[in-house]
């Protein structure tokens, strides 16, 4: 970990202190004290300048979307976050830019008591890449191969929110100024689906969360389980922006970015959930876990429905 | 983490096998298995071509090379390397360097035990971030703090040899070609001193890697640790080479990215450190802690050496 931390390090101070940090920024590296009877959970997401967001996104905006996008792969695993590490490349120092970045990266890992431990600052293209570290108790993980034919299908949230907000700021699409702000926060300020995914702990029988769009990560979690599924276009959770700008639910089904959960519930345990749902996003039943592989679409008339996007992948075009 | 990590995980698959390692590459987020009565241990560095490494550097030893700075950090912990997250951005898919890469970054993970366990590919800039998970015994750990008045200070290995090196690929100096190779190892294929760490723990008083030069990051350790110390520039150990190149030491305490470690034993431990000497790479001691705060620097004829440069900052120039 390199000393030019200390770059960042002053406008990161504020970050919420944690018993369990034996030592955080400043050493070579951070030391962490483990709870007992617990798994460490562990992903890394990258996000760079003009490619996870438009270039003219505000510093705080960028901050707390660095943090929110892998806390969101914490939260569909079923774990609890504990530590981040941060690796920031930036084109010059700019205090003020660092401030406000920092100003949005603190703000969320305060609200889900999540300490930085440590990082490495660079010089170069604008590029940040975080790391976050959880825990959940042996067993509990949410995984994507557990989902067994019978079970319902369930997502968090609204779908498509991101992608129209993309349009929006790209000027590829109109909206109604009354809904232009919540599509850019719904862009630019995902919220990490922590408590529904420690309330699915010992419930849902596989989770994914939703980066790629819903169809694309559905996709994975169903072909990680070995199963396929029906899935009723015209239950898809849309705000009303979304509904007005894609009736046919093609939006809600491929655009990516919204970082909602999707996860499968064995018959007979949605009242089991019902009882966490007052604390709880609204989630929302969409279909249903069948033995035939594959994801089968079904309009608003009771018809197939046919589609081939599937998700944003960077490398696709080359 | 991203589904377009399937990019390379094929060319990571032969990374070895941990039985801690409950699920690996392939999920929202890695599932790990403490051990027990130890502490966890987080580092994360990145490399940034034409910052970190030359643009021209083979892509085995940039693999190498971005696995070796962790480790590094991780071997000043005294810490056992257990499992690295990776994020990589390439500006194009090419299977033939990620081939390579991985070759590189694998055959040092073979080495050290050291499972891939996540990671996340976009296009992008080649900026490569690593981040390294390992485990120290609670308690045992190396910190920069524990310097004491009348400590011994040493490094492992010789000085400067990277330095040279990236002198001698950017054409800044000639130096005798049998030398060549051997500095460009040293500048490319840096070996995380692991034995080391581990043989220090529990002796040791204080340590550091050495990614900066001797000067800076030994003055690091002497402030961390409130202290300062004396260091005869004699004894700073360099290679045929180095000597050659610089007779006056200035290289061997400024250059950067040589990765040996410097760390300070209380008086009367080299006896017990000298028991896995023969296991060990060498190690020099190189001088005395002292109560009064500085690094004084002591020439061959006992005199005062003056100098200013403290190592490579990112954003010095700004």
């Amino acid at each position: 970990m390199s000393g030019e931390f200390d770059l960042i390090a002053r406008h990161f101070s504020r970050c919420p202190p944690r018993d369990d940090v034996c030592l955080g920024v400043g050493d070579d590296a951070a030391l962490l004290r483990p709870p007992s009877g617990q798994v460490l959970v562990a992903t890394v997401d990258t996000l760079i300048a003009g490619v996870h967001f438009p270039e003219q996104t505000a510093p705080e905006d960028i901050g707390h979307k660095s943090l929110a996008v892998n806390l969101s792969d914490l939260a569909a695993m079923g774990a609890e976050p504990a530590w981040v590490t941060l690796a920031i490349s930036l084109p010059k120092v700019d205090d003020r830019w660092l401030y406000a970045f920092a100003e949005g990266f603190y703000a969320l890992a305060a609200r889900h008591r999540v300490a930085l431990v440590g990082g490495d600052t660079t010089r170069g293209p604008l590029c940040i890449t975080v790391q976050a570290l959880g825990w959940v108790p042996e067993g509990e993980a949410l995984r994507r191969t557990g989902a067994r034919p019978g079970d319902d299908i369930y997502v968090t949230g609204t779908l498509g929110d991101a992608g129209l907000g993309l349009a929006v700021v790209q000027s590829r699409i109109q909206v109604d100024p009354a809904h232009r702000e919540a599509l850019l926060a719904r862009l630019n300020r995902p919220e990490p689906r922590i408590e529904t995914g420690l309330a699915l702990r010992g419930l849902a029988s596989a989770a994914i969360d939703i980066s790629d769009g819903l169809a694309a990560d559905l996709g994975h979690l169903l072909e990680a389980s070995g199963v396929g599924a029906r899935v009723e276009l015209d239950r898809l959770p849309r705000s009303d922006a979304v509904r007005l700008a894609d009736p046919h639910g093609r939006l809600a089904l491929t655009a990516g970015d919204d970082y909602e959960l999707a996860f499968t519930l064995p018959p007979g345990c949605e009242a089991d959930l019902a009882r966490y749902a007052e604390r709880l996003p609204p989630y929302t039943r969409i279909g249903r876990v069948e033995a035939v592989p594959g994801l089968r679409l079904i309009d608003a008339q009771g018809n197939p429905f046919a589609f081939s996007h599937r998700g944003y992948d960077h490398f696709r075009e080359s």
